[in-house]
């Protein structure tokens, strides 16, 4: 039995990324009604809009979901105390401490996933209690860890390291991604870039499209001074790249962001200005598809593959 | 029939990565008499200490070896005069164009493999008619690609776009990361950092014994300004990132750097002043094994995996 499917009663341990201006009620339950994790991102909500968001989600389907708190969230009280009042059965918490949460959550019978970048987080989201981690490698987008540490890299030394499940994020996307994610210890994958270009996604269309379009080498790792962010090269994410090279304070770059530019990029489809937050695996994506599409072909391409792991391809000659 | 153990004669599909001041003849021929590929870096080597080590190997070993060429190297006609006349089986090349030496190295009989960092250079090397490429993601140590591209996104995608074999290369060091390198697509793995480390490596044993005690986030990709190279963490190092963080101009990066350093820090063990070259996977290493042993364990390793696809692990919920 895969810990996870057991952990939070889905049929496939297939997560989609909680994502900011992205990850809405119509992609949650969607992704959850084709048998795998459906997640909120609440770090854009408001807090009646993620009580809207969490009610919309119930009706559309019956079976688990989650909601992604970002422990930095100016008003999580009022985020958490919804989450309980309304039953939600899941929480992945990011950025923060998780020893803030995890008691109360658990206390209401939520479990509670954390998301790190290192073993050294992985350890203690563990000692806070928390049933599972997401370990997230340098190529996933949005924010990011600062050692760098990839998914082939960062997997394996967690999985290693904790007694919990892990879930691999950072570059995956299709059955092959995630056959290589099990192989280095994980027992589910979370998959963002992936769902940003699904029809039920939130983003707004020309951000979808740009998506799609991305070449190879079109995403960086920017903005370490402030929070290490992955985005999509457009003229924005040059202006900073400019910045970052004629060596900007902390103060300049934070200037340069200003406010908002997250939901006029991603929400808005303002693709020269807005700020625009994507994984390397955004080269590797040619279509919008369907989130139950996306959901089955990773089962599909993951059971063949797995299946078919004693082919010419993976026999080694004796 | 595994196509890259067909290319090259060997048994295993693990490759020794050729790595300047570390991988001379002791290693190269253990790690080809233990059944995978050895390779000598000639970067390093004068060509009077090429056909040295050449000779040396040949005298160790009756198993096909390679020699990895830089193609940027000052004294390259030597090096592929001796490799020719010689007769070396396998050259692998690096840092330049594949089309300068590819056809002249297989009018002599002698397979050509090519080191890439992109879909790109994947395509205008099999273009140039080499039989295999690396695919080296954005975690291996020593120089690397500036599209900062990790192995879980590179090697799917050079495998897709690429008809003939790939080698996967960066963040491979056991057998449960060389499975997941075959689930994305590769044919063969490259391994370095875990070679390093090994008893038969020229490197100092300051060094191994410094890439063995390596933290999680010790390394970092640097000297982008000149050509990106993923250095571990020590006194010159930081002096590197300071005078990055401070806006050094190329020249006085290059002038910083000077010259030697790393033949002082990973041959002559100077751990303060050298260029310490290694990848991400230095903190994922605990020991120094002999070569033969790495190979057998990654094997065994790699064969328990793959032949357990099917448990508890791997299997889905149906």
């Amino acid at each position: 039995m895969n810990r996870i499917c057991e952990l939070l009663g889905v049929r496939l341990p297939i997560i989609q990324a909680g994502m900011i201006w992205c990850s809405g009620w119509e992609l949650a339950s969607a992704v959850s009604n084709a048998g795998g994790l459906g997640i909120l991102g609440a770090g854009s909500m408001y807090p009646e809009v993620l009580r809207d968001q969490i009610k919309k989600t119930q009706a559309a389907t019956d079976r688990p979901f989650a909601v992604n708190v970002p422990l930095i969230y100016p008003s999580i009280e009022e985020h958490m105390a919804s989450i309980v009042e309304l039953g939600v059965p899941v929480v992945f918490t990011s950025a923060g401490n998780p020893k803030a949460w995890t008691d109360h959550l658990h206390a209401h019978g939520i479990r509670v996933v954390h998301v790190v970048s290192s073993v050294k987080f992985a350890l203690k989201a563990q000692a806070a209690g928390v049933d599972a981690v997401v370990a997230e490698g340098f190529e996933a987008g949005g924010h990011n860890g600062r050692e760098e540490t990839t998914t082939l890299c960062l997997v394996p030394a967690v999985a290693e390291a904790c007694s919990i499940p892990v879930i691999a994020a950072g570059g995956i996307h299709d059955g092959r991604t995630t056959l290589a994610a099990f192989a280095l210890g994980a027992e589910a994958v979370q998959i963002g870039s992936r769902f940003v270009a699904s029809h039920e996604s939130s983003a707004h269309r020309a951000f979808k499209d740009a998506v799609v379009e991305a070449g190879e080498g079109s995403t960086r790792l920017s903005l370490k001074a402030l929070t290490p962010v992955r985005l999509l090269e457009n003229d924005f994410a040059h202006r900073v790249w400019t910045a970052e090279a004629d060596h900007a304070s902390p103060e300049q770059l934070a200037e340069l962001l200003g406010r908002g530019r997250a939901k006029r990029g991603m929400f808005e489809g303002d693709l020269a200005e807005g700020e625009l937050e994507i994984g390397q695996v955004a080269s590797r994506l040619a279509d919008l598809l369907p989130a139950a599409d996306i959901v089955a072909s990773i089962e599909r391409e993951y059971r063949a593959l797995s299946a078919g792991i004693h082919d010419p391809h993976f026999a080694w000659p004796e």
